[in-house]
């Protein structure tokens, strides 16, 4: 199992070289420069939102774990900013069906091997986050909306860096490869394609739909 | 209703404007050249997947229906490569909460104003594309994998543009809106915070989860 020889997550009692802290302040996060990698988040997700840039800290840490030039999928624990961050900065998006998101509201991601679905697991341990007040009282929502001004947070958030994090190895067990298309035909009702195994006609003609149209 | 005068997407008979198709081979699609275009899909999604390329000419007539400097949200009815269309060409994003994916396996998208919750819904129409064989038979799977090349089918997408689709203005009635975070607690189990509403623990510790631990 190639991880054990590389998951030192956790301080090691007595281990002087993780005091130093060594890769608390990389010049780069996700191969990008700070400055890059800001810009990138407010053009795609519109602003610099903090959940998105722990999210590009979680990829780093996930990816410096993963073996170089490995294929890896990722399933997201949230539908709140942290799949932006996975878009971001790997080549799994939504619509390529490389990333999967399970809306379970935990702020956690998994980068796995798509071949032998072994991965890392990250996510931003709310213990450790409680040496950065800031970011332990936004994430728990105990801060008043307002009261914490965003460039704060974000200072306070490259501060953490990788300290905020927790990982471990995990094997995929469900959610992993391709969502199968099954089998199409034409609704009778709207004449669209879909899938017939939703019925004899589509979700939309069966009254599930989200719109009406105008008449 | 603002649509109403321009909503004037099937060919009205007599209408020799409509014959020159002048809108047919538009020089940018989504305020981009089409090499732009092409590259962006490229850089996002991986390759120029002819459903995200589709995609963008969907995005792009929706696009045109829209008041100027209207705030849109999306809804997406597949989970297949659309979604990177309308995150691609739109502010819209899977984790900014703007763009929701329903996962109905059928191609098509709403871009509707976030406060009138009014919009246009448009939709690769099947009945149109017989016109173009090869689009068809891509998308109802008739052709096996393989024959057809993906040049020649971005060829006829390309040729196609908005002819392949319809549209019609919606009145957006379920999914709009934000999604409300509940409750957060901290799972007296795994220590991680989880929506409480889900249980006494987290839904992974719950044994609903995807991934297995290394002991």
């Amino acid at each position: 199992m190639w991880f054990s020889s590389v998951m030192q997550d956790d301080p090691v009692p007595g281990d002087t070289v993780r005091k130093e802290k060594p890769m608390q302040y990389p010049s780069t996060i996700c191969g990008k420069t700070y400055e890059e990698f800001y810009n990138a988040i407010e053009r795609f997700h519109g602003w610099k939102a903090p959940g998105v840039v722990i999210g590009g800290f979680m990829v780093d840490l996930a990816q410096s774990h993963l073996p170089p030039d490995v294929e890896a999928d990722a399933i997201v624990e949230t539908v709140h900013c942290l799949p932006d961050a996975v878009q971001l900065f790997t080549p799994c998006t939504y619509g390529n069906g490389w990333m999967k998101v399970i809306d379970w509201d935990k702020f956690a991601l998994t980068l796995y091997d798509k071949k032998t679905l072994e991965g890392v697991r990250v996510w931003l341990d709310i213990e450790k986050s409680r040496r950065f007040p800031d970011i332990y009282n936004w994430y728990m929502r105990l801060a008043p909306k307002g009261d914490l001004p965003l460039d704060l947070l974000l200072k306070s958030i490259e501060e953490a860096g990788r300290d905020m994090l927790s990982c471990a190895p995990v094997r995929v067990v469900r959610y992993h490869g391709k969502l199968r298309k099954g089998e199409i035909g034409v609704c009778a009702q709207c004449g669209e394609p879909y899938p017939t195994l939703q019925g004899d006609r589509c979700l939309a003609c069966q009254g599930k739909g989200y719109y009406e149209m105008f008449t």
